[in-house]
């Protein structure tokens, strides 16, 4: 079983290229988990796998997964494969003097497990508001909250956060010794996730002011 | 197959959710793809799915893989097992007035398919050259080339572009008539990967200037 403060590792879960930047550590992991908008989520039929980006969103030690209540990739999940669950913020590029040493910093988590259908109204109430958290925090107090015809048409699997990993680079290049004399800049070009100014829907009314979560929007803390 | 304009499309890769965002174009595929840094690659062992995200690489109608050439990843895909590509760029958060109509702008590709191991070195050569022109165009002139060494020590696959599409949504939220009249703003807030300000390698001699692919860095055209 996972403790409190880290998740279970088993062979499928084990960090084997460059081990030292893996860690089970449920804060880091949380942290990753709320600062991202899309996951991949990867599931296997007939053999065949699918890799398909999702939104996401988080409760405690569970993530929402959501979609139609028609949705072939939601009835294939619920049925209790396996799933894995992939997020990925790429913080930059590592630029070195040698092409073989160039990299990414980046901080991303793979999650394995099986998602399971959230069946009470309760419960899925609770997690669309995690997916309007996620996307936007404060959203959910301002916009029109889905009604019972609505909560009908959605389905939402949760999933829990159990078994896996996160692994993580930051950090300058490291070249080779003799390299360090070569006339090459290197270093790290920093990349994040920037939100422009607000694009207003054509129909909206002109005295409607734009929320300031939305002119002060960022990722991460 | 494919033509030369469309990719394929079988059972595995139909679009079936919301299929009018689809499409097979081989234009699009690859602008998306080559506007994008990271792919989560999808594989499955054992019936185990695995979501890993990895930088590649394309030339032409082939995307490359890479990695250590002790990589057990690699040695997988190797192997010829089934694929899955896929790439995600997101492009703003969707605001509706009601949560229900909450949705992202995105553009994404998903592949099917297999990889094949890069045997002759000239060939390698170009994949490594398609990798930095990815990361950083105009950086495969400036930096030290890989050697014989660093290319024995780096394995690298091919992966054809060939069967799967593309998705993508634009424009603003599209809300149930009755809410139209609701004094809630709704738009769209535009989303990019962004480059901020170049930090040196704490090893850097003084007198080398930052090259302008690095001060003028962006993703896309």
């Amino acid at each position: 079983m996972s403790d409190s403060n880290n998740l279970k590792v088993t062979k499928r879960s084990k960090v084997r290229r460059l081990p030292k930047r893996g860690s089970q550590e449920r804060e880091l992991i949380y942290n990753i988990l709320d600062e991202a908008l899309v996951a991949h989520v990867g599931f296997t039929v007939d053999n065949q796998p699918f890799v398909i980006p999702m939104a996401y969103g988080r409760e405690g030690d569970r993530l929402y997964l959501h979609g139609s209540s028609v949705s072939r990739l939601l009835k294939t999940l619920e049925q209790g494969v396996d799933v894995c669950f992939t997020v990925t913020l790429l913080d930059g590029l590592v630029i070195a003097r040698s092409l073989f040493h160039h990299s990414m910093n980046y901080r991303s988590v793979v999650l394995f497990g099986k998602a399971k259908l959230v069946e009470s109204e309760a419960e899925k109430m609770n997690a669309l508001q995690a997916f309007s958290e996620q996307m936007i925090s404060g959203r959910w107090s301002d916009a029109r909250i889905p009604n019972s015809q609505e909560l009908k048409a959605t389905k939402i699997l949760s999933f829990p956060i159990e078994e896996g990993s996160a692994k993580v680079r930051t950090g300058p290049p490291s070249d080779d010794l003799e390299d360090y004399a070569l006339p090459i800049w290197a270093g790290e070009l920093p990349l994040k996730l920037t939100a422009g100014v607000p694009v207003f829907d054509p129909k909206l009314a002109s005295n409607i002011a734009i929320p300031e979560y939305l002119t002060n929007y960022h990722r991460g803390v």
